[in-house]
């Protein structure tokens, strides 16, 4: 052989997932309201992840991975690294399938994230974001304890699980009667992004999808517009704190240079703005990092092509004094 | 004829409301949390038709009364007297089917259903609901323009309509695999109560309604237990505008009387917590008067029977300040 076989996901393995989430995983809404149809200049269309299980898509994912373990992986038991959404996915997967998950969370995640990775029986590991290093903590306890690491983003089958919401896009704008539209999907390191994109490939080519990031922390729209992968300058802040990696996937990056793009950045008033919108509008709790999409449609209409958006909305755990913040901008 | 004969609706008006509403009213989800089980000790599915387009369950009637209008009478026009759900219901309704509306509403509604109301199109005719006769104004203004009045819960249509939420609920318990439980549903004058009742008496007869009301307004939890129509008390106050009538229905009260019942009363306070669940736990956006079956699912569990609850979640038009009480019980 020439080079390295890397194995790469693809839709097959997006079909596989479906078949053994179903039932498990939410289909979860396609919604609007005329009154954002008005803000954005042509009609929107929210998908809503914030009602997964757990709050966010992350779930797909988690229970996708879990799902493909041998009885002998699932047996010693899984660790993950995450801020919080990736971290409930896990445990509830974990819990559902009788697996002991141990999760590695910043001390400083959202004390929703916190409280509820711990109530779904999953063991959490506290670290400090800015002095640790999570990739080297979390690989060290996988190995110390013999136990599988679920990636957040960079791998098979958690891409594949966050693709099955692609596949239920597709099927709802074929409902509504769509067939070319951008589709803004709230990116971190790419996991759902490049999932949902595979999905559309083949199954409603005339959806492109495109990243929506946090300003400060759009090192996917800079890596896609550059052609290869660039990091987030140091020192940023953002209250979107599901969405804030460093650098796309590299599982991910590929996937996304030859299908998506290119990318949004939101400012963080945009995204409390958009919170309040889908109070309002749609009755539905987002989280700011869940909320950035919603934002891109809203605000930055210049920016999206069509006479339709899709907008995902990819999680709502937010704490009470965050969400308070957004309702001042509902009045 | 011995008597005189008096239509009431039954499972095959329902059926035939359906069939004109599909496609347009929303299929609402059926949202389940393992935090909300522990709390009420039993299985809990709520039926999401905060969701519901324009926010709450009474587009389903709106919309059902509406199309069975004559075309002589939809060239007439309607009006309606609402607190500001069954106005959004009316005023989409009439909007899609370019139908005139007239809505009568309190001035003191909260100010997103004014506005809401008003957007979408219909003319707002604000009265004060402490000094002038509501129902009198109606009728007055109807004959005036020759339109017609189509009232929030007393009439075949618009409880058809609402009974349609209860053939969902019997198909989405079927898929859950229950085969008995309570059915707690907000009420105010009964529409959505009887027309769930009568869904369930022909769909799912393992499935009891039980009407939920705020406390100084539980009319028809009284009107039940004595079996004939009481009123409240005047003087009473409650946050849950929504659902604030003073007796059952004419039409709603018979069908509750054979089908439904004990009835529950929440107080204030639990209608907030309630909602503050359904903020972390569903990522639901719920107004107070749409949230007290959700409260007395969570925290009347010694009333509820069985293993598993289903509590309609009625509605979420909110104004900010009054979701921000609520979220200070979500800390």
């Amino acid at each position: 052989m020439a080079g390295a076989f890397v194995t790469t996901p693809d839709i097959a393995r997006i079909e596989a997932a479906r078949a053994r989430i179903e039932g498990h995983a939410r289909r979860t809404p396609f919604l609007t309201s005329p009154f954002l149809d008005e803000i954005a200049g042509r009609r929107v269309f929210v998908k809503a992840e914030c009602l997964q299980k757990t709050g966010s898509f992350k779930y797909r994912g988690a229970r996708a991975a879990l799902s493909a373990l041998s009885a002998e992986e699932a047996a010693r038991g899984v660790v993950a690294i995450s801020s919080g959404n990736h971290a409930q996915g896990v445990a509830l997967a974990a819990q559902e399938l009788g697996i002991k998950a141990a999760i590695l969370m910043p001390a400083d995640a959202p004390r929703m994230k916190l409280d509820n990775t711990r109530a779904l029986g999953a063991e959490v590991i506290e670290y400090d974001r800015f002095g640790e290093d999570r990739a080297a903590l979390g690989t060290g306890i996988a190995e110390e304890r013999g136990a599988v690491l679920i990636p957040p983003f960079d791998h098979l089958e958690v891409i594949a699980g966050q693709g099955t919401t692609g596949l239920e896009i597709a099927e709802q704008v074929a409902d509504a009667g769509i067939e070319a539209a951008d589709v803004l999907v709230c990116t971190g390191g790419g996991g759902l992004s490049s999932g949902i994109a595979l999905a559309l490939e083949a199954k409603a080519p005339g959806l492109r999808v495109r990243p929506v990031e946090p300003e400060g922390f759009d090192d996917v729209a800079r890596s896609l517009a550059q052609g290869n992968h660039v990091a987030n300058a140091p020192g940023a802040h953002s209250i979107a704190d599901a969405i804030l990696t460093e650098t796309p996937g590299m599982l991910t990056f590929p996937i996304l240079h030859r299908l998506a793009g290119p990318g949004l950045a939101v400012a963080d008033d945009d995204a409390l703005r958009a919170m309040a919108e889908a109070f309002r509008r749609l009755k539905l709790v987002l989280e700011p990092g869940g909320a950035v999409a919603l934002a891109g449609a809203l605000f930055q209409p210049e920016a999206v092509t069509g006479d339709a958006v899709i907008a995902v909305a990819t999680g709502g755990n937010v704490d009470a004094d965050i969400f308070a913040r957004a309702l001042s901008y509902a009045e």
